[in-house]
């Protein structure tokens, strides 16, 4: 029933204002339900595959959904996951085409049959060595989407020349986007802003004491930072960082 | 004296160890300063103009500080500024190629004699009318670094239709990136990042009250955001916004 | 063009996967627009006004929205608004069914033509005499709304026997939920929670300096609460509380 | 003895000025205290069943108390409960009519006989799996307290199409106020609230990090939306937030 | 109508549940109100006068305010005051019995007739020069509710020398407490503390800057002291800090 | 060498500026240190006994301080202590006048021989269950201080007239002050402040979750109360809470 | 009377334990008192001259103070002044030896008759051309106390070359300490204490905007540095800064 | 190649903007990075030994970093390590110059040969007990760069006469910078730099509770502070204070 007929029944008394107004806003979340069965998924409106997110479900929970969406998704990546998790997701579906990355926490059900064209080329910079886990989690979902990855590690601030080497070879080799993922003080990112000429994505992660413990101090840094071309996501989140580097890198590929 | 140099005196005796120390500092020194010597300035290093920040700095500070860059500098921009900085500028280095954008609260001083072809197309969306002088700060620099900019203000979230029109054009002219300016509960960047395919930036604004007020409840929604594909500027950082997002259209233009 | 289409044409090799990923995703976006060209606009939604945020906006601003917005509304409300406001709007609309409540800052343009019936009761208290111009804003748009409202201000927590006597007209009058407003340590909406058997809406106020000053300490003390039917909106946030209220009011009104 | 005696005697000088001033002061906490013998209860003033919060007390504890109140009340209800307290608390008092809810963490001891007629109907969505619980709390509460409950998890903003379906319900069964819960950016309360005509209690979770961990973010875009008809609760709180839509909900049945 | 006859209604059939339910609500408020009707009002229930906080109230306002109370209170403070209020105050109710304290921002209406014995006598201490408003206000209300005040202003914790002598004065003259005012660090309360052996009342004042600014770090170090025997009040409350020191001195007065 | 003769020897040039300018320094201390060789220790200036705090100290770390502290004092307490604790203490120093109380964490070491006098009565009370450990910590140094305790546990805002018992107890006792221990929202003490005639110690307890967490919304709560007489400690903060109580129980005995 | 006394008089029945306490606690604070009636004041002390903080006093105040210290002390500073009180000062105390520093917004009277030897070298750098008023009052303290100031100011992290040159010239000269004054993200400290081999003070200021706002930002990052040698002071806070570096310089004068 | 050769192929042709573009930027951090091939490391430029942070690291990794450093470095400190990290990094460079130092949780490589002349002294202070192992940090640290220490543990500000004796010795020792480390209200560093006449450096600890938990308390104190002449690392530094001290005390032998 749309609006006219509503409309009308209201006119000729068969139903009062209270009924109308509820069957009009029916009529409105109906339509916009019946128009968006959507054919494509999520894979077609952001360029990004099915996440799901691990910590604080159950394996078998996470096991269930990953089989309840395998058949609609070619791409499904589970973070922030662990070796249990990969053998129920493997229990359940079997282990073609899953991968586990445990540096990165992640497991990565890829069953578009080729792996396709390279995207693109993003860098991914630490400054300590405990914010590795948080960059690994950026570079496989990077790599899921497409691109190949220069990493450097454990570059920081401290000692600037050990962060030149791997810079030098991101500019070599033309990357569209550089993510730096720092602690602490986090002004990592601020440095590397101020010496290349492509987008670059702080990750503050979650490593600092005191004052501004948490990733608080770092992710301060980085939204104070004088330095444009630095934009910022949320403490530890290496996964969006990942994401959106790679579809920055899609741009060249995408005139 | 290098380092050599100032080992050999040591072990001569010529010098103690204080002397030789702070000799060595002073060499590590020198050698970056006489290697940094730039001759290209900062536009080449990132691709974006010098930039005077005007507030909380006299007419006379800004209009000194522009008259000694001009000569060095092809472009300069004057952020947050108003009419009486224009003024100034004007007074000290004439008029020509000299723009003052109210909205955008900017002075662009562009003497580049060509404007050049464009290097790609952005778009912006704001949430409320509140938003639009950040909206332009960020349209405003990325003209200047060449872009076209598409815009959709007062889109705001309430209305999901008003959004739209705006987004159909900006997905078919192609943007490279959609800068979206929220304030209050700063929900709209997470609509249009899951509805885009392109990296969405977002930028709280300090509109907002109670708890959360001044942009921090608007940043942290954005940071908190679940869609990939969103990074965020600090509140009311329209330029930096702009900036990097002249940088991702870039992208397109230097394969 | 639709979905199949664009695979088709994909497939035949007439497009490459770059273009027909960009038409599916403007497709998609497309759809949702065309079939959300709403009729009745936003008093259907949800029951509530058009509603002007005047506080940060120019007069004429303001002016130039009702101007535009009055022939599709039957109600609009201007919030946060002075008599300067009051007289733009009528410069630009005519007087014809504006009214300026001055207490509760807030232009309302009603031209339904008739009150209609009244939607039920609702009761509003303030804990002190700074919680007024708050308190108001509650009345007036939940009177806009079609409820009656009865007011027993400065009944604070001090002095607990003030508090009794609106209240008990409140439960005689069977009102159908009650606005607590109130600031410094907020503990007034508790106490009334404990002593009615509605819905109680509280509303912290800016009132309140040390720590916990701009309404935190108001704000935190509601939500610790723990007497059941307590639910808290933002602070000074008058318009909400009242509009919520009325909602709820409404539920005796539509079986 | 009454103020008059106390006064007398004062004149009289049988008793000193600071004698009198005690008295009267008992005088004054002991009428209260004489007048208030409850015959009713909390069920009576509030319409809510007596809650026990487990949580940090010892299962003896709570199950001392939940024998020491049985035979005053007919409902009981224990929250954040496990199996070890649904045990004791059947080991003192027997198993009739106690129930053990394990999804909402909660024991609920109803003795009333009847179960009586429906109260009313209420919405309740999740954004995410891991906001199950506090949903779970929310339904239990209001089902004893004679609601039914429409149900719709894990439709968070991400795929807004999710949402439409239990939405749909929802208003055709006419529900009397929808529970939102919801974690990370807490969007989704107001999203829904744009949809529908009845009041919206969002409830934030403890879902999230980095910046508004904890759920602070939630909560911060839940207050600072600009949606007008949303109200909240405290983090995690889902028993306030079903108690109150429940109280929303017997508005209907009680003109 | 009592509980009695509402449930024998009820099971006559004369009035259903819903009814039976809201008149025994309404009986149990009534109860309350009927036997609250004070004849001594607040002076008697905490030995304080009544107050009025003038701060962001109109002087006609609180003219009002003053006239309606002064027939049933002898003693009336006005805080936060200035000699516009003063001269409001005595516009309306005449100049007797009436008086300003600048310093201490207060008026005072004393119309008592006789100021009687004094009730004891305490010390008030501040750090620094611009912490003695909130000093001169503690000191006008004890002296008000009849206490005298031993003085040592500007005592801070620099210069501990300074300190001794009103210190030596305060304990040869037996204060019964020491209010102690400070802003910056707030390290003063704990020194006096440890040298003194009665209570000690801090007050924070909102002098400082940066990290713990507007007296949050001077409130913190005082919650935080090592010392037993400091409380607290919040930062700038001179008025209960004052008022509370008169109730701790009165002790000695009421065995 | 006193400050005379540094002088002396500076100007007849024995020592130089720096080494005159340290000697005075050491002077300035020595004097200090010469004259504060306490005969009476703590108890004297601040009639409160030794505390050792427990948490975050080996039971060892324990027993050699009340070991090495034994002989100069007459009474010390260890507070936050457990049985283990209790256990290695009685080891070192044998039984006699020690005493363990599991509910308040405290072990009392008293050798005064005897008990003496009561030095007055203070009242206890607490919102909640979860409330009574901190409670307890307050009654027991109070209790070790000479003063009689009256307890009311248990009788928070949510039933106020369960609050009616024991106050008017406390009142009939007259009472010199009440201590009163809340978490969560944290209002009762502006409840009890607002109708006991003496001053009150809240006492906020870390219970509370979501907005306000670990007790900071009851803090807030207390401090921004607008009932004079009603004085705060920090969170958890029984034992100062009890000790300042005592002190003004005692200010009844030491006229 | 001393303790001896006061226990014979206590033994003999003369005075009871009340009286015997508080003389005791008379005696212990007195034979402090008698004993630091200081000769050489705070110079001796701390080796920092008399400081007034003008912010928030009236003129006249400041005058009077400075007129009341100015025969005891050589050396007054007052801070935070502007040319108002300089004027008043001079009417008071005569010109001679009075100076006004406008950008350090500093008087200082010094009638020491002659400077001195220099006291040793430091270096002073600021960010940016906001942060030069902090590093003035910083750079004025130390010359009143004997140090020769390096200056590099606007050298800020964005070019890093700019910093080079100041750079060599202070470790050329060998400062003993270096100043660095940074706002916004506040990284330059960490970047030069990285490179010199002396204790570096940050001074953050409170310029910046959005989270981390009013210097909370600067201050973090400063305090989260991983590099060693970097201490800091309070926001804005260049008196600490220059007095404290002033200290350090000293060092080398006092062997 | 060259900035000057890059520009010449760009007019020739060879190459278009963007490469040139890119290829000045290459050039520019090839630059910096040829000439930074640093042959002396960081002891020289900080005079600091090369430190791995253990905590969060596992054992066989820290390991692994100090094989792989230590043929490069005579001094390397492992900090927040346990006996397990000790047996991992003798296990694999064997025990030479090796030591484990279990209070300051610190493993010191020291193969030097000679411990060369001592570097100066300085004082280390402790308010409380729980405070010595950061203290302990800090001994550590100054002791491996040359300096001695005087140490004065649990002083706290209750007791201050237990300070005196501590204090007087590091003044005759003449030391160079006195580090004080304090926990819950940190107002110990302001009390020694009241006393003595070389700069202060306050260490907060996590110690503490309530408001101002985790160290947060006694970090706002210190920087509060009134006292010139004190300056604050992070809570819990100990690490960085000590260092700093050290390089203070180095002031006096580098002349």
């Amino acid at each position: 029933m749309d609006a006219r007929e509503v409309l009308e029944k209201l006119v000729s008394g068969e139903i009062d204002i209270d009924q109308a107004e509820r069957l009009l806003r029916l009529d409105y979340v109906e339509r916009i339900g019946n128009h968006t069965v959507f054919d494509m998924g999520r894979e077609c409106r952001s360029g990004i595959p099915e996440v799901v997110y691990a910590s604080g479900k159950e394996p078998e929970k996470v096991g269930e959904i990953v089989e309840r969406v395998v058949n609609k998704k070619d791409i499904i990546v589970v973070s922030r996951a662990s070796a249990e998790y990969y053998d129920e997701v493997v229990r359940r579906i079997g282990g073609e085409g899953v991968a586990f990355k445990p540096e990165a926490r992640m497991i990565i059900v890829d069953r578009r049959g080729c792996s396709g064209e390279s995207l693109g080329k993003i860098g991914i910079l630490t400054a300590g060595t405990s914010d590795i886990p948080v960059a690994e989690e950026a570079a496989a979902i990077a790599e899921v989407m497409g691109c190949s990855v220069i990493k450097g590690y454990d570059v920081g601030i401290a000692g600037i020349h050990r962060l030149l080497e791997p810079l030098k070879k991101m500019i070599k080799e033309d990357v569209a986007c550089v993510v730096v993922v720092a602690g602490m003080e986090g002004a990592l990112p601020s440095v590397v802003a101020g010496m290349v000429g492509v987008p670059v994505i702080g990750v503050p992660t979650s490593i600092g004491y005191g004052l501004g413990a948490g990733g608080i101090g770092a992710l301060t840094t980085m939204l104070q930072s004088c330095v444009p071309g630095l934009v910022v996501v949320n403490i530890d989140n290496g996964f969006n960082a990942g994401a959106t580097a790679a579809l920055i890198a899609k741009m060249r590929r995408t005139r």
